[in-house]
């Protein structure tokens, strides 16, 4: 039976396992907070989950618990992070204020961080700009697993890409959230724990061979979504993140990568526009108007949908975390 | 046997065709350049296979060819450009000259073109960006034609985005340029013309049922690539087009269409980003590095690289044009 907590216990597990692993409070709020707001919206793959991972991270001494990332005004539209090798969160949270400030008076700034250590859900880190107001995306690498299309060598992190739209009457931004490889990195781990097969298109095994064995594929490599094109996409997110914060490309931070199971050091980068000044006040409403027509359509949904129907019920209701992660995570929080 | 011309003749012939129809000089000339640009890099789809549509455009009223566009400076780093129905190309032309002396100055930018008419390639669009040094987006859509993932009817243009990053050594700068629907719509109407069979999953038929047939698919709907998330990338191309500039949605632009074969009325934007004012001069010969490990494996390839090699080609050698349109072109530029 898997336990039922709340997402109120779910985030002081979170934080105080971070505390007894030397995580300075900053870090470990934030990631907390990161971790919680995946198992609200039902991102099972990016929420406790990931918690024995990133205290990895720490005792290995990839991360440094109390650094404080360092945010640098680079131009009029920009924002440079350098995140001193923090858990990513921290990072972002910091520097968002300056890029919101900026997107506000510009009317669109860009921020780019590296030196962080991110393997977290990407949709938490735009809804906020989001709920200001902003058309907003965000771009961040990985280790390499995945290769280009026509290759068998890893090259490419997972790259996540998550692009968000401000809503009309109070309605939450939408969301959409996706690795431009054909499966997530976390989806696959958790397929090979549970013993499900990997969906066709997924990878390559060891030997070069397409598999829908996730072990095979973890040990091989990933494939792209939809072929040449979503290799482009993933092409696009290692420049826009290794490449663009001067930080390192996926096989770079492979390379860097200890093993020691948490995440690696990682860039992201982020775009936020503000659409009123270029669209006018009806921007909500014009973008209501296409959402309904994509409704309405057949079995077609608005991405995010599932998320948001999620954080409805959890909020109410709490999360349920399985047993063996509900008792690592209980022994790392020092309440076993 | 096709015609052989040079590509100063095909500029010429497509000018004239223009200016028989009554184009003002400015918007005969982007055009025509447009035009020429995508013939040298061999994109037939985009290339003198669009004179005619565009001239209908003109003839039935939808497009204005004396229209002059209007370029607003809403924001420090935003661009508002109104088309006022001119062809894309001088609208495009005429935005960009402040989007690049903002995104100097301010280090990235924003712009979105709204009452454009647009059926041309999206490369030669952000490439005159990048060999300025700029990372740079581009997304347009066009009347609705695809049908969102889990969809029947048409919803999204066949919305295509092109992102361009600057290289070193005075090297061409890496662009891919790709719809978001599974097959470019002038793949699907030069398969028809030419009795070839489309893609798996490039579309359904008038029935809602998949075929390969692209007349089918031509008369029914069109499906994104790389299932929901390719369809997402479609939302988002139509989010950052007919959302951002105040224009129309796919859906609004088809309802106004004149069904002359023209372009319908669409919309564009465009971000760039001063690449070495975040990474640093270091990033051209960073981004070679990366560039250099995917050429290395197998037989994954950068996107654009077809495209430069016949752009070599065709410098020398001009281009080949199919009998028919050769003959429809050479009349609409009365050297009949």
């Amino acid at each position: 039976m898997p336990a039922a907590i709340s997402l109120d216990e779910c985030r002081a597990l979170a934080f105080d396992a971070f505390s007894r692993a030397g995580v300075c409070r900053a870090q470990a709020e934030e990631t907390a907070d990161h971790i919680t707001r995946a198992e609200a919206d039902g991102c099972k793959s990016h929420g406790l989950f990931r918690l024995p991972g990133f205290i990895a991270s720490v005792r290995s001494g990839s991360a440094d618990p109390q650094a404080e990332p360092e945010v640098v005004d680079a131009a009029p539209g920009l924002v440079a992070v350098d995140g001193r090798r923090c858990l990513a969160p921290l990072s972002i949270a910091r520097g968002r204020v300056l890029l919101a400030e900026k997107t506000r008076s510009q009317g669109t700034a860009c921020m780019t961080i590296r030196n962080s250590l991110n393997f977290s859900a990407l949709w938490p880190d735009v809804e906020p700009l989001a709920e200001q107001g902003f058309v907003a995306f965000t771009f961040v690498n990985s280790q390499s697993f995945v290769a280009p299309a026509g290759g068998t060598t890893a090259l490419f992190g997972t790259n996540p890409m998550a692009f968000a739209c401000p809503r009309g009457d109070g309605r939450a931004p939408m969301i959409f959230d996706q690795a431009s490889s054909a499966t997530a990195r976390g989806e696959l781990q958790i397929a090979a724990r549970d013993g499900h097969e990997a969906p066709p298109g997924a990878g390559l095994g060891p030997d070069g061979k397409p598999t829908t064995d996730p072990s095979e594929i973890l040990q091989g490599v990933q494939l792209p979504f939809g072929g040449y094109k979503g290799s482009a996409i993933a092409l696009m997110v290692e420049l826009m993140t290794g490449g663009l914060s001067g930080g390192c490309f996926g096989y770079e931070s492979k390379a860097a990568y200890k093993g020691d199971g948490g995440p690696a050091n990682t860039c992201q980068s982020f775009i936020a526009i503000d659409p009123v000044r270029l669209a006018g006040p009806g921007f909500p409403a014009h973008v209501e108007e296409l959402f309904g027509r994509l409704l309405a359509d057949g079995d077609a949904r608005l991405p995010g949908d599932r998320r948001l129907a999620n954080r409805a019920r959890t909020a109410g209701e709490g999360i349920t975390v399985e047993d063996t992660l509900y008792a690592t995570v209980r022994e790392l929080a020092g309440r076993a």
